[in-house]
């Protein structure tokens, strides 16, 4: 459909500019509601900073769902973009930008094709990046009920552009959250022995938590544990009392998943009992692993029209998982190719791949229904 | 004179309610400067934050000196007290209220007695918290100009109420700061091989940095090297590219004391380049040793109405040594027993040491003055 | 055949009295070549301490090896058995007395029955354990000339008793080695600032390594870095000046085993920097992964009689890699199900996997040689 | 007298070639006890190892008695001399060759001059490297009854030649002496997660060990913990179950010894829980820190005919501490220059020292009868 490709970029910089971390997607959702609304599509806001379209056809028929996730990071933008984030401290560096864009334009295209049968939901999910994430919000809402099929499309940039990889089986890890707390004794940076020294703890913990993954996992199962911040103190010349980290571990295999935080009290305990202090974890089972459903798969394989390929699964975690527990469905992939990691400053994606992420949604759409 | 503790006392409640961090004593040094023209001392403001009171006698005499430090520190007060510090983040938590408060209690008695001959200087300093410190910029305005003998009372819990130390020689240490930046790489945290973790690098760096004391420096030079701040990263999920450090080193020696920045460059490269890392050290020479002068601190035990003590030296830096450059002096400690370390969120003195304070100012002076 | 289960067991707890290291199996060797000699089967010794028996039928015909692994490891047995090792610091705790045990009852009963056509060539293979092993040496001597097909038959306890695990492509890891020295200066215990300190410089390093397998390699490439020995010091009050480390490398892609000596080299140099001393890294490249021919693996799961199970690959690895680069071919895993890890000093094997495994080598052999 | 001081340069040499360590001084002490036989000193051999002389004079009179230490160390001598150690892995790396040589010079002399009154003891004390020390065993054997003085000469390289410190009071620290075991579980290297690593806490122990310096003991009171041993594992790819560290602290204020353990027993099973390992310590309270009485050094500083001068006390300890509780006496230390300190492979004296002591002695005796 002439112009939908043109909207998609406009979308996408436009959204780019204007990122909103997890849960405060306000404008976000107001834009993607009146945009659904001036193509036609049924609105509906699941959730405060969510927003569910639907295009119902005439007679019944499958329902297909649709989901793009909407959120941004709490990052600063290195990018250099002529489009880059206006809001300090904030930053589309995972393609939710172009996701939702690509969903926009797959509902403006078969808003104007028409639905024949059955329905296409569009889901505009907020709250990907932190857990427990948005989709469990939006399916406590109803948004999955009588859905047959669903479907997503990530932009990937370690594939390069004109790939899809749509994989049956394990695709995405488990994503879990955690934080912890040392507890010692603040004091003047001068009398240390007077002090229970928490930078001095964290600090040894960081490095004995890499020994789960180093040591304490059979090397044959992917696992991840990352500190992702730390923070203790506020001046140079006073021992703080406090000090916090956050992570996240990934893992597949179940017996792994639920290892890793018995390990981290282990280790926690112990390290922190070697420097008088006390630990404490608050461990958050976040997203199961996403595990695409054989069928759903070889359904959006068939209607690929660039070039196929299957790489090995990620270390990445995705929410999306929770709809796979709700109906059958497929987290596919397109190639953005670009030279920095996702959640990176200077994450920047090819944006010729807004094109085929947007075709694949509407030729997937288009065969369930058919 | 009659209800001099008692203002003491009130006053340095009024402090301790509103503290202000270093080098921005705006309403301190207000209060200050109102309270000295109060009680008929002629005002000056030798900075923006700082306040200068003097007391002339009719004829020539000497020039003695006595000095305060006015500022508070960036901690979050937790000691419970009725009087507790009504700014979130700021505390008194090193007892500076009270030097404030006891030195203006000695400007009210010496007010009111009056100055015979020579001139008694009242020196409110700013910023002594943070090098390099206020002392530079009073010396610059003059503050020290004539001056014959310079004194200070420091307030410290660690001696018992009742006690008082002024000891010849070697008293305080040097105490130097250190801000550290490690750069890396930003990523995904669940792909950490496509990023350069600057937390497990700031991890290892804080270990390592425990050899420059426990392993490199002579056992029988003491020496303090303290990482009081670290901070990275915003999110669990993200790999942080930077982490950024501060802390502080003390010692006696200026053989040690030029050693430590060299060990702290050699071990933060080494450590940083086994992660693929890069570090930055920005080193501050901050205040020198104060060493008391022998006949100064002779003039003040003479003085010493409570039982004298001669406690070990202590690793906490001033920048009354900034003066003792310029002057001979002594830097005495008054006994304000209490169960938490200097710059402890739970800090608290014992306020009847105000008076022991209050008095040793007074008579110094006369004592100088006589 | 009658009595041959016997004589395995039997053989194997002979072998396990008299463990002999790698590259040492005078008495094994001697042991091997007189039994096969005996038993009729033709002897020669491609090297001093390994032997190459033949059984050849009288027409042309295929070429079969089997191989077994005949050497011991350095570790004092704990296991308790009646027929614990006699010697201090050797035991067979990882089966290799079985093998070979194992191969001589295939041997006896092939004499017995006799090989139609074609050949079976038995290798006794020496220096298993210890990089570069002894395969190389026997190929060399030309023991893998007109070979069709090779196999192997490996005791594993990780696997129940009755269980046969024959998988092909990936199966066991690449093994490399590696050895590092870390010099500092030698010292008195009680002047460490006059001494580099190697055993606070090695220990960091341990630490330090942790990071390859847990930061900076892909968690879905199956990696191990282990440090098997670490060594300084032969006194409590002298700081040793060196320190040395042995290790060995796991992996299956080829890009990942070339980098975990890139990183070590990064690490080690990084991490002697921040503590003043210096590295040294000598690396070798030990045994390529075992990779299984489809179709050897295929004749061999025709003709295993006990359960077939598939499990994960190994991240031990076999110099049995050697034959594998000769001629296609099979290293089966018989489970021998006990409660030790192989290495541990107390290993222990069930024997009635003995049978199994003799069983396994016979009916092999003679599915090709049919 | 003529030719002693080629005497003893001569002995020393025969000694530095022949040292035998701790409580092996078989040799040594034959050396000794002929040497003064044939000088006709009355010898009789308090222990097995050891060696008392005594000369006593016609009439009463006071008792001074010398003190040498006579062992070497376990290191491998490379310091290149002519006359280098001809027992692998022993050495003379500490100055007892010297010590020994110039007490025997001592008794020459002495004993040729003639003894007027009272007595000279020689003590030739065996393991002063190893603690408990063998003075304990010499004093259990009597050999201070009735010694109204007792002392000691130490050769010393950061002292330049020329020079000779007797200072009154702390003079050489505490020496403490431990063991650590850490138990694990042993396992293939290549399978970590079946193991529990004790090279891997190990070396996270030694570096949270640094703390105890560092953080935990008040900067200005010295104090050193050095881990002078590490030794696990005896193969590259087999994870070894025991790790084995041995080590030193040193101490002047009893508290600060008392703390020492508790802290090594607090990080010591914080660490090993960590990595689920065991530890266990053994500490032994070594030698007291030597206290030289004030008379007794005001009397050798009487006879001192070269440069007098008064260094820092030294860390390191000396088991002279058990006699200087028999009796008041002054532990001197005589400079004899080198660029290695002591216990380091290449450590040297400048003999010249020799001579200096040898007089040393005599003069002190001759004053303490005279």
């Amino acid at each position: 459909m002439a112009g939908v490709e043109e909207d998609v970029v406009a979308w996408r910089r436009h959204l780019h500019r204007h990122p909103e971390v997890s849960f405060e997607e306000h404008e976000t959702s107001a834009f993607v509601a009146q945009t659904l609304a001036e193509l036609g599509v049924e609105v509906s806001r699941p959730t405060e900073t969510s927003v569910l379209g639907r295009l119902r056809g005439d007679g019944d028929g499958p329902v297909v769902a649709l989901r793009a996730d909407i959120d941004a990071l709490p990052i600063q933008e290195e990018s250099g973009v002529d489009f880059a984030s206006e809001r300090p401290g904030a930053m589309h560096a995972c393609g939710h930008d172009g996701h939702t864009a690509m969903l926009l334009g797959a509902a403006k295209t078969l808003a104007a094709d028409g639905v024949p049968r059955g329905e296409v939901r569009f889901i505009f999910q907020h709250g990907e990046e932190l857990a427990p994430g948005g989709a469990r919000d939006m399916i406590a809402a109803g948004v999955m009920e009588g859905v047959d099929f669903v479907y997503g499309c990530h932009l990937w940039t370690p594939l390069e552009y004109g790939k899809v990889a749509a994989v049956p089986g394990d695709w995405m890890a488990a994503a879990d959250f955690f934080e912890i707390t040392i507890t010692g004794r603040g004091g003047h940076a001068g009398l240390p022995h007077t002090a229970v020294d928490t930078v001095a703890c964290a600090a040894e913990l960081v490095g004995s938590l890499q020994h789960i993954v180093a040591r304490r996992i059979d090397p044959l199962q992917p696992a991840v544990v990352t500190i992702g911040s730390i923070h203790a103190g506020d001046a140079p010349n006073v021992i703080p009392g406090e000090a916090r980290l956050t992570g996240t571990a990934r893992s597949f295999d179940p017996d792994v998943r639920s290892l890793i935080p018995k390990l981290i009290e282990e280790i926690g305990h112990g390290v922190s009992a070697a420097h008088g202090a006390s630990f404490e974890l608050r461990f958050v089972y976040g997203y199961k692993p996403v595990v695409n459903d054989p069928v759903a798969t070889e359904l959006v394989r068939s209607v690929v029209r660039d070039e196929l390929v299957e790489p090995d699964p990620i270390m990445g975690g995705d929410d999306f998982s929770a709809y796979l527990a709700e109906a059958p469905g497929c987290y596919a992939f397109v190639g953005a190719g670009g030279p920095f990691p996702h959640h990176h400053p200077r994450f920047v994606i090819d944006e010729r791949a807004l094109a085929i992420g947007t075709r694949l949604h509407v030729d997937v759409a288009n065969k369930v229904l058919g």
